[in-house]
């Protein structure tokens, strides 16, 4: 990529959005139809309607994209600023796939309440809420309670994106595999946002042994040194063994997850799984085990997060449907129903899944419509 | 006003604005530009030089309008949702008058400090805050603490946009009644959020004999009825007369300024004014006095709120061209030299100022640009 040429594409309008009227204001006539008194007569009728407020504004359509930039891409913790342009290519995205309204926002690393409340206190202005790049475990608080606390959708994609678009690539990966999902024997490596979330819909699908390695080893029911949201994990699972190393958990294992760093697993570790392993390798740019290796190691069921190689598990896969969709229904939750729906919606643009093509790609046709109708008819169907 | 039609035109794309990409994604190439890895380079260098932020980013042009729908229009107290309509309204008059990017938000009507916590939390997305119609005593409360915590220009249109046109439609209202504006004797009925920041205004312009009436007749230094931003605002005027009524308190005033209700002055107080009364009937749509009462009972300097009457004073006379400004400078307060100066360049506009036209029409050529024009200079000489 040509360095300039990408900063003078950033930086000859600031930024890749800008806000477009939909008519103009050029006479008096106009402004009486645009702003007062025109807009009086809207107003008076939200007061006396509230629910028309999405019909006769924005806020009916625009999704609030909210960093707080702890935890951005492989960047770790650059603050609200340097989380910017991640939410607004994102903004960009939604638009450009989807024509959905997104704007980007920014909100301090204060407490989870204090985040919350902030939020919150601005939820009359929007749709729906899109959470991006928040460190946990503050992102599982912060969702939970935001969740509870207003009355439209919210959505963290780095947890239900990651989580939908994985499940969508597993439903297809035991096909080819010849394997029952439910009955796959999963090992999560890297319990964060994403490997928490991606546990807590696997299990919501229906596959019940799954075991969990993070930085400090296997994580156990009792684990000390790691907390509620990933131990709560390993007492949902069928599998309570206590292991002591990867090498260990990896026996006879049918899918490793890998959500965590480049190189952690290693050919031998790969001989050790089941037959016909299925691997996820999801640590971008560099994947947990280089596919070629993992491939001369037996596995031949692999997706990773890079567009280098065939199935990348990637969340444009999901969001710009699923927002395209909730904002034609009245669903005020993303829940694991919502998610499992998606997930087929998008295991269904493989109809032949082979072990080159299990995962559709960003750019296949019908994807953004796929989705959102997966919404729809879950919604309809509620 | 067609109301079928002004509904149609606010309900056919869920209001009046969207948010428009600069550019479009459509491939791998372009996804890595526009979003990663393209981003990781754009955000890593905002990690390293924070203030890059507004240059790669729409935080640098972005302008938050928000609303707690405490004080919309004349309709009162309809709530954040209800206020959206205006807002709305301001940021489609923000880009087609001036290129301005504002986006409309609500807050809810928490504390004044849950307020300023609330906007301080998300300023790293914007270039600057517009408030909105937020009720008196509140909104000085919030805007004097945001401005205090937050390093980008706070502005509430109510307040100072009201000062800045009042100032320039006196400053040539002044010399059509051929008096020094500084001897002024003014007298402000309507003591909320735009008649507080009138006043202050004009006190920081040179005018020192200011007195103040509000529903409950006077405001003296020591009134229990009034509060303390009112009264402070008498303890300053170098008129200290306890008045007991507007009757009293009109006698040989040069100007009367409205910001209350319709119908308020009659034609006996207005011949009790000093030679060559001038009378600003601000109150919309029916102003303190009707023009044709006025001018019988002796007053040919007048403007009004209203666009049927020569002269209207209309605050899109200043916030279009004041962010437009704001927008290329470094300045990070809306202080009284800028708002001043301001008022000069709107003033300007009318070179030769008569009673019949001593305002500027908002469509009048270059008025944005004389405005943001002011607001650079002052800048540049500060």
């Amino acid at each position: 990529m040509d360095e300039d040429k990408l900063l003078a594409l950033h930086s000859k309008h600031h930024g890749v959005l800008e806000i477009a009227p939909e008519f103009q204001v050029r006479n008096k006539k106009e402004l009486g139809e645009a702003y007062t008194p025109g807009v009086a007569v809207i107003s008076k009728l939200i007061e006396r309607y509230p629910e028309l407020k999405d019909k006769y504004t924005l806020s009916g359509k625009l999704v609030a994209l909210v960093t707080d930039g702890s935890a951005v891409l492989g960047l770790g913790n650059i603050g609200p600023a340097g989380g910017l342009p991640v939410v607004e290519g994102k903004a960009l995205l939604y638009k450009d796939l989807s024509g959905v309204n997104a704007i980007p926002l920014t909100v301090d690393q204060v407490s989870p309440d204090e985040v919350v409340s902030t939020l919150k206190n601005m939820q009359a202005s929007f749709a729906g809420f899109h959470l991006e790049d928040i460190a946990a475990p503050r992102c599982f608080e912060i969702e939970e309670k935001l969740a509870k606390e207003v009355d439209i959708p919210v959505y963290h994609d780095d947890q239900e994106g990651t989580a939908i678009v994985v499940l969508a690539g597993l439903i297809n990966a035991a096909k080819v595999a010849d394997k029952k999902l439910e009955d796959l024997k999963v090992l999560i490596n890297g319990v964060g946002a994403s490997g928490v979330a991606t546990a807590r819909l696997l299990f919501a699908a229906g596959i019940h042994n799954i075991t969990f390695v993070d930085i400090d080893g296997p994580v156990h029911a009792d684990s000390q040194n790691y907390n509620h949201y990933q131990t709560d994990l390993v007492k949902q699972s069928s599998d309570q063994i206590a292991y002591a190393s990867l090498d260990e958990a990896i026996k006879d294992r049918d899918v490793f997850i890998g959500l965590s760093d480049a190189d952690v697993l290693t050919a031998e570790q790969v001989k050790m799984m089941a037959e016909d392993p299925i691997i996820f390798a999801l640590a971008n740019p560099r994947p947990e085990i280089d596919p070629q290796v993992a491939y001369e190691a037996g596995c031949g069921i692999m997706a990773t997060g890079s567009s280098q190689y065939p199935n990348q598990v990637n969340n444009i896969l999901a969001f710009p449907g699923l927002y395209k969709g909730l904002l034609e229904t009245d669903l005020q939750k993303v829940d694991f129903g919502l998610e499992k729906a998606i997930a087929k919606g998008i295991a269904s643009l493989v109809p032949q899944p082979s072990a080159d093509r299990f995962v559709p790609g960003v750019f296949d046709d019908g994807v953004v419509d796929t989705v959102a109708q997966a919404v729809k008819d879950y919604a309809a169907n509620k």
